[in-house]
Parts: structure tokens; C-alpha cells; sequence
């Protein structure tokens, strides 16, 4: 009934506090189609505009989990344990991630997304290896957690369906940079794929959704806040997001690079920020005594990697898609590296193909950005800076025009940035 | 391309101002269905929430006019004048004022509408009568209107359509509720079908869209703006809405009333109003030597009345329906009547089956409420005060519960609301 559906809407918009039972019907009805699109579109709006209280925020998430079934991973020979990122440039943390808490004792069951606009996908990035598939049905998913231990793969269907037809709505009616939204969205997947624990990977900065600390903060807490009251053990870190992470951005590249970490010759800010999340994790799932710096050296999250890309269909051999065409930028003069801008490197990125304007497009897998150079480093006049891997050589003056300005060689003195900002903590965390 | 419609939401949800170039691309990708039906739902909420300056509603005003075709009233040998009103209860005004002005000299050129809630439409209530049409080709419009000096009926195909879906969507997604919305809405629709000047009737009180005076007069003087930036001589008229106007509420009701107004035997406050519309009308139009009261009084406004409904296939002197079911509500003491609230009848009249919930739904043409009473008058109990008339018993139950607390019965004075609480002037029609 729509006199409900805009009754619903008329609270929210005139500044007033939803109920219970109005977020349970709204978003119900909505899964159901008796809401229309344009009708929980004015309610995203009013939403984004009026904001959400956090007992609000609590029964959306809750109603979005509702809206599907929870999976159930009782029974399992180890603790869940599972990590979210908010989203950044070059963030390929979950490749590595994922086998190594794996390796370390814990079931890591990572329900990933795809990539948005300028930041990347995991499951767009793996789909890169050659016969890997994202889909599992629940069955796999649990046998695979089972058997090797971790999983990396698309939620599956009966995972809050109200929440995935809610995000590509919002994506389209200017309706995403809502935090209490945000959080409902990733908190109802995070609970509904059954995880014991969770550890939040909270970007900020300049390529990150979130660029000032305060809000990053905030919506660190609302996250704690849902997971907690929903049983989930919850906790974040506040990492830095201004200049890319690692050494490439682009889905290929990234594999490859992930690939490197876990043979112990990747990026170290790449490393480091694996083992503290690494860390975290393991705390939050009771395993605080097991070392991932011992575990990531001993080979044993490499060889839990090539378990888990061949139990998804994929050949971890296999030569991965390389670009037909690459271009280096140099340096003009030389100097420190000072900035490297992670929002123009990732919309550069995007534009040479590496992401998608619209989910229906498809991504290329061999394009993205080589950073051969990272703040703090020397360089010297015509020393390569950036590369550019394209399918389509159209796309590199655009990509150009986008890098303009992204990067900055001073004489001065060079701060590298933290690993992580700050640890915000749930209350079972804590301990 | 959404990734625009996304980029112009994103300007009026973040408080900016809306170029002209994004009005015109907006509502006429709307009108082509390239921009779809949740974005600007999610762009209506967020225009409800920021607002828009009087130069942007100017705008898309004007964008809304050019989604479809103006008419051309050029070449007819008399002025044209048209009247809107802003909706209240029991407003008949338009069956008498339309042919009361034509009999004055005037082409009025009345595109109305339905009735949506508890304030009824001018189109419905016509069609109590046996054979009359809304719908007229744009070619018939022009012949009646020269021909019988007045039409009303319902807006053709061609005028502004991106007006007619977005006031669909509006009404099912909360975001009626928007002064520069409605004021484009209403204006666009007077703009394109061509009136040289136009009288607003801008109703205020409980009845009323508009409760606070000056909300109506801000509401006055931005469609006043409009008119006048378009080319069209726009005056208003604020009108009290607290207490029904004259002495029915629903459709067959009210025409019945009508006649009686145009045969000289009306309630004294639709024929003062029509009256005081008239005036302004005729001064806006040239006309201002006339004298509508004489006129009224001749008998050339009903004969004109005849002519008009003839015209549009009715049959003047056909039997309006009747209601199977009539409930008489009674003084339960004796006093003054001191008040009579609109909004309770115009709902009681609704729940009887004079409006409509939906779009898609009938209204019953002779359901509706009589009042025998008007504020001020003297009763004792048991006296008759209000008769509710419907088709479907069950509903009487309903629509007595919505009235109670409607009348309120006194000892002391009453003072009667004035006809017209103060004019607002154009630039033009200040002359």
C-alpha cells in the first residue's frame, strides 16, 4: 500500500524518528516489490538528509537481514572470523588477508563485492585468474570453509536481498554517502553470512570514501555498535587512504602484486597493514597467540592461497591478461616524491579501464596503474614514475589529464604515512 | 546517462543551486525517460528538503512547459482570463466563476483537475452530470472557447507532460509538500495552455494545503513571480479555508449548488467569493467596466453555464444521482455554532466516496456532506446540522468517527471569516 509507503516517508522527511515496525514494513514491503523504487529512493533521500539515529541504524540492518536467510556456520571445526574495507585505491588486503588468517586456524568466510567507481573490487580482481568463479551456492560455500578453510566469493542470492536491490537503487539516485545506510549495508551482509567475529578496515583520506578522520570515526562506531548488538565481535582500524596502497591499482596487477605479499616479496605497507588486520583478527577469534609475521614467512599462507583460488575453479599458474598497451609517465624534474594522489590514481585507473561506470559494464583486467615510485622516495629527472596499462590506447590522455597535478616532487622532507590511524574498539574487543 | 541525473541530485542534496542547463536536461530527460522515475523521485525529495530559489522554480517552470507543447489562444476576439485555486473544501467556485466571466465578455480557457485526498476536483464534480466530458481535443478547446467563450476540461495530451508524471510520483513518494514544486506545477500548466492573465485563489487555514498565512502568501507571491517573468498577468486573492465553502461537500452536491449560486439562490459566501474572483478576473483582463454582480443577476451566467455544459456533451437539465443512503447528524445542545472544520468534512466527505485514495480509483459522484449549519448560526438541540450522503452504508460508521470534535457548539459570539483575507498584487496587475 503506498498511503503507508508515503506515511513511512513523511516521518523521516519532516525530520522525525521511524519505528520499529515502519523500518520492518518499509523494508519488507520493499523486498516484496510493494514499495516502488521511487518510493524507498524519496526515503534514501530523506534518510541521507534527516540522518538515522544508531537504535534506528540497528533495526535497518537488522530488517535488511531479515529481508533474506542467514547462513549457518555452527558446526565448523574452527572459529569465523571475517574483514570488511570501506573501500580504497590499490586495497588488495583481502587476497592476502583471507589465506593467511586461513593458514593461521581460523574459517574466513569473505563475502566480497565488486568494484564502484574508482575503487576496486575484490571479486573483479580475482576474476582476473583464469576459470575462477565468484558464485558459490551456500553448499559450496559452506563445504569449501569446511575443507580449505576460507572462501572469497559473491554473497550468495538468499544473503539480504533487500540490501542488494537498496544498493544499486542508491548507486543511481545520489543516494550512497549516507553513513547510517552505509553501515546497514555492510553490516547486514557481514551478519547474515553467519561470522562469529569481524574486524573493520576504515579508510580515510583522500581515495577513501570517507576523507576526514571524525566521520571515519563515526562510522567506525556505528559499525561496532550494529555487530555488537547482533552478537558479532566487532572491531576496527582507522587506516590511511591518501596515497595508494602498494605498488599497482588495476585488477590483474593487483593479483600479481597479492601474489608477491604472500611469497614474501610484496610491498612492505602492503605487508604490514595485512599482518595488523592479520592480527586483530586472530585476537577477535580467540587465536591471539598464533603469529601471522611466522605464518606469512613459512609459506603456508601461499600455499592456503593456491588451496583456495583452485577450490573456487581457478589455476593459480596461470598466466594472468596483460595489457596491450603501456605508458610510462617521468619524472620532469627530480627531487622526494611527496604526494601521490589516490583518488586521481584510481579515477585515472578507471578511466584506462580497470573499473566500471555503471554495474552493468564490464571491467578490463588487464588495465590499471604500475606506482613505481612511492612518497619518500628519491627520484631523478626522466626516472619512470607511473605506468599506464590499457586495452585501449584512446584512453591514455584522459587517464593523463586525470594524473595532472596527482603527483608532487619537492625538496623538503618527507613524512610516510602510518600503517594504521587509530584501533576504535567494540566492547568484547576490548578484552 | 544517470551518471548526470546522479551529478544533479548530488548538487541539490549537497544545498547548491541547480543551473539552468541542469533544470532543462533534467526535466527533459525526465520527459524522455532517460532520466527514470526513482532519480527524480530522490531529486523531488532532495528539492523538498533544500528548496529552490524563486529564479531556479522560474526555471523548471519553464523546462516543464517546454516538455510539451503551449497552446496558441491568439486570434480569439476576447481577452482570455483563467482562475486556479490551490484546492479547499466544498470549492465549487470554478462552476460558477467560469461562466459568470465568459458571460462577462471574457475567453476562460479553465484546464482543471481531479480531486486527490480530502479536497475535491473540479473534473469529478462535473461528471455527476449525465453526458459531460473532460477530455477535449485541442481542437474542440479552440472551437468552445470561441465559440461558447469558455471550456473546462481536463488538460490535453500536449501540455506540459513531464508536469502530469512528475505529479504522479510526487504523490505516491511524500514529496507533494514542496511550495517551488507545486508553484511549477500549477504554472506550467497555466503558461502553456496560453491565458493572457490569470487570478489565483491561494487558500489558507485547516482545510487548506496552506494553514499559516504566510506560508500562503509566500506560495502567492513566487507564482505571482512566475506568472509575471512569463508573460502572463498574475494576480492572488488570499481566501479563508477553515469552514467549508457553502453548503455542500462532494460532487453532485456541489454542482447541484452551483446551479442554485447561478440562478441567484446560492449560499452567500461562494456567491461573495465568485464575485470578488470575478472582479479581480475582469480587471485583469481588461473587462474591469462590467459588473459581474449584474450579470450574476441577469441570467446570462447560467444560460452561459447551459451553453458550456452542453458543449461538452452534458446535459444541463439531466437528474444528478442521488445517494441511496442519507445519515443525519444532530445538536446534541443548543448555542451558536462556532466552528465547522474543514479538513474533518472534507475527510468524512472522502470516506464517504466523494475523493479518492488513488489515482486509479472512482469517486462517487453523489456521496458527500450537506451542512445545514454555518458558523455563527443559532441552533437548539436536536436541530439538524450535518446530512452525510453515500452509497454504502458501512461507511457512515467511518466517516462519523472522523467528525467528531468537527463543530463546536458556544454561548459566546462568533465572528464570521471575511470573504478575503488580502489581495496580492502583481507588478501588472497593482494598475
Amino acid at each position: 500500500m503506498s498511503h503507508s509507503a508515503v506515511e513511512v516517508i513523511r516521518v523521516k522527511r519532516d525530520g522525525g524518528r521511524l519505528s520499529t515496525e515502519q523500518i520492518h514494513w518499509v523494508v519488507d514491503a520493499y523486498a516484496r516489490g510493494e514499495v516502488a523504487e521511487e518510493q524507498m529512493s524519496a526515503l534514501a533521500m530523506a534518510i541521507l538528509l534527516r540522518g538515522m539515529d544508531d537504535s534506528e541504524t540497528a533495526r535497518w540492518t537488522t530488517a535488511m537481514v531479515e529481508s533474506g536467510e542467514a547462513l549457518d556456520l555452527g558446526g565448523l571445526d574452527r572459529p569465523t572470523v571475517d574483514k570488511h574495507s570501506t573501500g580504497g585505491v590499490g586495497d588488495k588486503i583481502t587476497l592476502v588477508l583471507t589465506p593467511l588468517v586461513a593458514a593461521c586456524g581460523a574459517a574466513v568466510p569473505q563475502l566480497s563485492g565488486r568494484g564502484l567507481g574508482h575503487t576496486g573490487g575484490t571479486l573483479d580482481k580475482l576474476e582476473s585468474i583464469p576459470g575462477w568463479r565468484a558464485r558459490l551456492s551456500t553448499s559450496e560455500l559452506r563445504r569449501n570453509l569446511d575443507e580449505v578453510g576460507a572462501v572469497i566469493c559473491a554473497p550468495t542470492e538468499g544473503i539480504a536481498p533487500a540490501d542488494r536491490r537498496m544498493y544499486a537503487l542508491r548507486d543511481v539516485t545520489g543516494t550512497v554517502e549516507s553513513v547510517p545506510l552505509i553501515a546497514a549495508s555492510i553490516m547486514s551482509k557481514k551478519i547474515a553470512e553467519g561470522t562469529d567475529s569481524l574486524v573493520l578496515d576504515v579508510k580515510c583520506g583522500s581515495g577513501a570514501f570517507m576523507t576526514e578522520p571524525e566521520r571515519a570515526r563515526r562510522l567506525a562506531r556505528t559499525l561496532i555498535a550494529i555487530g555488537t548488538d547482533n552478537g558479532v565481535r566487532t572491531s576496527a582500524l582507522l587506516t590511511p587512504m591518501s596515497t595508494p596502497l602498494g605498488a599497482t591499482v588495476g585488477n590483474a596487477l593487483e593479483v600479481e602484486e597479492a601474489v608477491r605479499v604472500l611469497r614474501g616479496r610484496g610491498p612492505s605497507d602492503v605487508t604490514e597493514l595485512t599482518l595488523a588486520l592479520a592480527r586483530e583478527m586472530l585476537a577477535a577469534c580467540g587465536l591471539s597467540d598464533v603469529d601471522p609475521a611466522r605464518v606469512l614467512e613459512s609459506g603456508a599462507a601461499y600455499r592456503q592461497w593456491r588451496a583456495l583460488v583452485a577450490a573456487q575453479g581457478g589455476d593459480p599458474d596461470a598466466e594472468l591478461p596483460e595489457a596491450a598497451h603501456v605508458h610510462t609517465l617521468c619524472a620532469t624534474r627530480g627531487g622526494t616524491l611527496g604526494e601521490l594522489d589516490a583518488r586521481a590514481i584510481g579515477e585515472a585507473a578507471w578511466l584506462l579501464g580497470a573499473g566500471r561506470a555503471r554495474k552493468e559494464d564490464e571491467v578490463r583486467h588487464a588495465a590499471g596503474i604500475r606506482c613505481l615510485v612511492k612518497p619518500g622516495d628519491r627520484v631523478s629527472e626522466g626516472d619512470p614514475l607511473l605506468e599506464l596499462h590499457t586495452d585501449e590506447p584512446s584512453t591514455i590522455e584522459d587517464a593523463l589529464r586525470r594524473l595532472h597535478g596527482a603527483h608532487e616532487i619537492t625538496e623538503g622532507e618527507v613524512r610516510r604515512q602510518p600503517t594504521v590511524l587509530e584501533r576504535v574498539g567494540g566492547a568484547d574487543a576490548e578484552v
